[in-house]
């Protein structure tokens, strides 16, 4: 059994967007084993335990994810997270990394796959709301797929929207008002809110959203009034009903698990698209154990990594 | 984050039923969380996630545990587990522990628990029905709660049988035909059968069973006769239900879960007991992440750990 420091370092996008994709194939072929994940919650925070097995890459295994708001402020990340890997022959626990980094990536790369196949155009303006580590994750996971002419950024502190930019500086990237991040091409929503900050009439026809921020109970950040008129795909139907963008408006009765249009996985497999260049579309991303486990297994070739004795 | 390679050597029987026990009275409370575990199945065995916070001892964490019923064959253990402890302040990873051993004892100790507050009376003679280290586990146990004049042992395989009584050649242990093998005043079921073994007429007034052996759907010990006449109690009626001893017969009707009459945390809480000297009673035990979490705080006392780097 090895242990593993640093498993994202080196990895490259576009190989993470591969491999996540391919994982989604799979949940759209019925090919994976994924129970819905289970959640703990904490006075200050929660976990989320995520098992998943993909049998035709012979991997299973559990990803263990802490979620914790206040942990900036006592030098922590907010979210932190291990993946241990099973031998699915034995059993036996081959691996453990330190996922927290491989979380970023591979959320980043489930929006690339969404933008790659649901933005409106091969070349796309950018609008993202919110400028955290998963704004950035999914701007180089979908700048890997599309052509990004121009990125807008907003985040409710400005500061934080003026040093996102300074570090895209090779990029066209401004700090805008949220109106204007929302007049764009794809716009990625990553943001902890529990209230909508998207206004319905600020959506224009043919945009893809990439809902990422919403992933647990309670969490939207889109006016019920966009998914009403959007077409709606989810990573799961499961979880996108029980923590996803959808979950409030299913529970006011503002939308119905029957509306979703498909999977990510449908869509990889070119069995749900985008209609027409006018239509809205949205992603609806939770987070999916097999994409952890699909980024673990290219990110196990990492070197940096100690011995375990087990059992 | 510390990784324990061997954190149940040196750990006191007496001292791990203890805390199990605690952690079963809290259950009873419902003051822990503990969402039921998952299953998922590969072509020969599974694997089960989970995870659990028991708040008053700041604890919380996941264990995985695997069931291989082909590995002896090719130098395996059939059963191997992991257990994450995570910081409920932060969520941050504190500690891996090598699991395999803890979950024995700690199975065991449940066992034990179970006969401290269940059998017929404080002198008692033992019959183990299956000769594996659960079998060893529930006598180390049990011993520790009950003063045991005298054990007989059975299993599939005699071989096995005989060499369990020369391990514990210093007590009056002996092999035994499976129905002489019953007449005790504790019995313990710790095979992985998947259709009954024991017969109700074989079972005597009085007798505490410890339903050890089914721990997943299809898997049963004891002819549901037994279970019809017996007062039943479980470690979580969630778990029992879905995959304890009474699993089979309540999905063929011969049961109904409104029939258990409580749960071990009830027991020791003193809520529920056994009523008559010629009561038959059973736990079927299934067991529960917070025996892990339970067992986990006295065993990171180890020192024999390697320290990683996280995050």
């Amino acid at each position: 059994m090895f242990y593993y420091q640093n498993p994202a370092e080196g990895l490259a996008i576009r190989e993470v967007n591969r491999v996540v994709e391919e994982a989604f194939a799979e949940h759209g072929r019925g090919r994976v084993q994924m129970p819905p994940k289970l959640y703990v919650t904490f006075d200050h925070g929660d976990f989320r335990t995520m098992p998943a097995y993909i049998p035709s890459l012979s991997l299973a295994g559990v990803k263990i994810v802490n979620v914790h708001p206040g942990n900036p402020r006592i030098g922590f990340p907010t979210v932190m997270a291990l993946l241990i890997i099973l031998d699915p022959g034995t059993g036996i626990p081959v691996a453990i990394l330190n996922a927290t980094t491989l979380t970023d990536l591979r959320t980043g790369a489930a929006g690339g796959v969404a933008a790659k196949y649901l933005a409106p155009s091969r070349t796309v303006t950018l609008g993202l709301v919110g400028s955290g580590r998963q704004a950035a994750a999914q701007l180089d996971a979908i700048a890997a797929e599309r052509e990004v002419t121009e990125i807008k950024v907003w985040s409710r502190n400005e500061k934080n929207a003026v040093s996102f930019c300074r570090k895209y500086s090779s990029l066209d990237c401004t700090v805008a008002p949220l109106e204007k991040v929302c007049d764009c091409d794809v716009l990625v929503t990553s943001t902890p809110s529990r209230e909508p900050v998207i206004r319905d009439d600020w959506i224009r026809e043919g945009t893809h959203i990439n809902a990422i921020g919403a992933d647990a109970p309670g969490k939207q950040e889109l006016d019920p009034g966009i998914i009403q008129r959007a077409t709606v795909f989810v990573d799961d139907p499961a979880q996108a009903v029980h923590s996803g963008e959808i979950n409030v408006p299913i529970a006011k009765g503002l939308f119905s698990p029957e509306r979703i249009e498909g999977t990510l996985g449908e869509v990889v497999l070119g069995r749900k698209k985008r209609m027409s260049r006018d239509e809205i579309t949205i992603f609806d991303s939770t987070g999916l154990a097999i994409q952890d486990l699909a980024v673990a297994e290219i990110a196990m070739k990492s070197r940096e990594r100690v011995a375990l004795r087990f059992p």
